[in-house]
């Protein structure tokens, strides 16, 4: 009589069954933490939730990122830039991930330009792999909205080579195309347009497995902290303010363009 | 010699085991498509991507949805709401996805309220079933846009009982909150607030499943086309208008209070 055990191994899956059963109710069966907030097995082989995080290379993952844009676009470009890398080194039951959900993030979802699709899944990968996600997506936002980007060059030969770098100043789709459009010239549905966000998700694919190697190294520091114009917004109108009328960590000004009469001097 | 196929029936994965497969390469090895865009098992048990859809009642799933909103909040509690359901009536392997990566998505993305995280859960929901997913989320949208919510009074006694509804006119957790509170006298981060959130998560998860099932019956109509002025603007700044100098479908007015001086009249 084969046991159920023997029968686990035979077929080379006896991490992954295990595994599966531990998704599915939230926790492992043994685990234990560390300091920077992974799960880590005890025996390796029974992980819960989050999946039990490797250091990825930030470049591998943003090369695959640009590759899985020209496939799916932004969301699923930088998902399964990073997911997939993941996936890959430790295959089953990992690569059953259903990847392809991701294609409809794409132009900030739906081609509604709400949350920039390489934010999103770049979100979502992060969530799969830390205990502690929040101070990452943070970090990645508050990066997003403030620097030049993009700033990854893709090894392949681009479609079109992208001079032009702009500040976002939000994180939603919307913005920061119109923005990269005004300052390259160039339309919103030019090839040099859908070129950069390639690149776009590229760099923010490696830039949030930066952020998961920090944390997982224990040496995560956030250098981007909400500016403080928005700090003041928030002040008043966000949790705990006089009016607490709003919710949100977005740059303010980016929508707001004029306060009105109404409001005091800031 | 137990063979390979034997061990898999021992332990009652054998369907979940070609799934896997089949989900891994994005194609199943024999299926067949029907009129709705769905993917379909020729044996029942080989589907590919998009998992293979059965309707799901709507209401069932809205209860779901706001429990799990009382869990991990709104893209949890949409995607749980919906998918949740769906895992517990198929089982294995569906039932292994990583639910708990979707609470990241409270609040419009890690609290900066961009998308609306139940909006964004039943956009990953649809597309996880459907071939055709961008009429059902431009129409969610759309509908969340235009719609009075929420609409769904969850069968439990609720934390608070809910007697106002607003008009989001965006798909952005921060406008819709806001608008809300706006509406109520409440402030952002009160219990009403909250428990208007759980009802709003209800009301997105019905609402995407009654777009699916309308699907799956080849009866789909979107209701919400996107509005004349919205299709205005577009006419010029979007795909193949003069400036195409942006991208979206949200409401424009909502963020452009003003079109300054230069801009033509409309």
């Amino acid at each position: 009589m084969t046991t159920r055990r023997e029968a686990l191994e035979m077929i080379g899956i006896a991490t992954g069954s295990v595994l599966l059963g531990s998704i599915v109710t939230g926790c492992a069966t043994t685990k234990t933490g560390n300091s920077n907030g992974y799960a880590v097995a005890a025996d390796g082989k029974t992980p819960g939730f989050p999946w039990p995080y490797i250091k990825l290379d930030p470049v591998n993952c943003a090369e695959r990122a640009y590759k899985a844009f020209l496939e799916g676009h932004c969301m699923f470009g930088s998902f399964s830039g990073i997911v997939g890398e993941y996936a890959e080194k430790m295959g089953a039951p990992y690569d059953s991930f259903p990847f392809p959900m991701m294609k409809i993030g794409a132009g900030g979802g739906g081609d509604w330009a709400t949350l920039c699709g390489s934010l999103n899944g770049a979100m979502l990968s992060i969530s799969l792999f830390s205990r502690d996600p929040k101070p990452l997506v943070d970090e990645l936002f508050g990066w997003y909205q403030k620097e030049p980007l993009p700033n990854y060059h893709p090894s392949a030969k681009p479609r079109v080579e992208i001079t032009v770098t702009s500040v976002a100043k939000s994180p939603l789709c919307h913005v920061s195309v119109s923005r990269w459009c005004k300052s390259a010239k160039v339309k919103s549905f030019s090839m040099d347009r859908d070129e950069r966000c390639a690149w776009m998700t590229a760099s923010v694919a490696k830039k949030a497995v930066e952020l998961l190697n920090a944390q997982a190294d224990g040496v995560f520091m956030g250098n981007y902290p909400l500016p403080k114009h928005v700090q003041e917004c928030r002040s008043c109108h966000d949790k705990e303010g006089i009016y607490e009328n709003t919710r949100g960590k977005m740059e303010c000004g980016t929508c707001h363009f004029s306060l009105g009469t109404k409001h005091p001097e800031i």
